[in-house]
């Protein structure tokens, strides 16, 4: 079967974010106030084979830990949806 | 009243992704299979303090149009959550 996956990888809490520093600090100067807490992040969005979503869920997360995230500063959130069939 | 707010850009359809097509290369040596259609996006996480979930929105459509994306090459996904209250 194909899965939908979608990873978003974010920093983990404590870690420096620069970008989304530098997006807050440039609001206010466009009119937006009220913005606050700007964090950055990277998705990812892919189709996988696999047997089952389970199956998909444990390649996935494997694939997260050894190539996707830096797990000593980002977290990963997986989602997975059931997509056209093989 | 405080919103959740999280912002997913992604390159529109037929838009080159070198990063996408880069980690769709790598997989297979890594021993992924059968993974296909990578697309690497931004995910951009913030708070907003809003009168109602519909001004936020109306908000953060303007602020993705003016600032977050590109829309020549990005799309724009919005999706907003009650936070803590203000």
């Amino acid at each position: 079967m194909i899965f939908d996956v979608t990873v978003e990888v974010r920093l983990r809490p404590g870690i420096a974010d620069p970008q989304g520093a530098t997006i807050e600090r440039a609001l206010p100067a466009l009119g937006f106030d009220g913005v606050q807490d700007v964090k950055v992040g990277k998705s990812i969005r892919f189709t996988i084979d696999a047997e089952s979503e389970t199956a998909a869920f444990a390649e996935v997360e494997d694939l997260c830990h050894r190539f996707l995230t830096n797990p000593v500063i980002e977290d990963s959130v997986v989602t997975i949806a059931a997509g056209a069939s093989a």
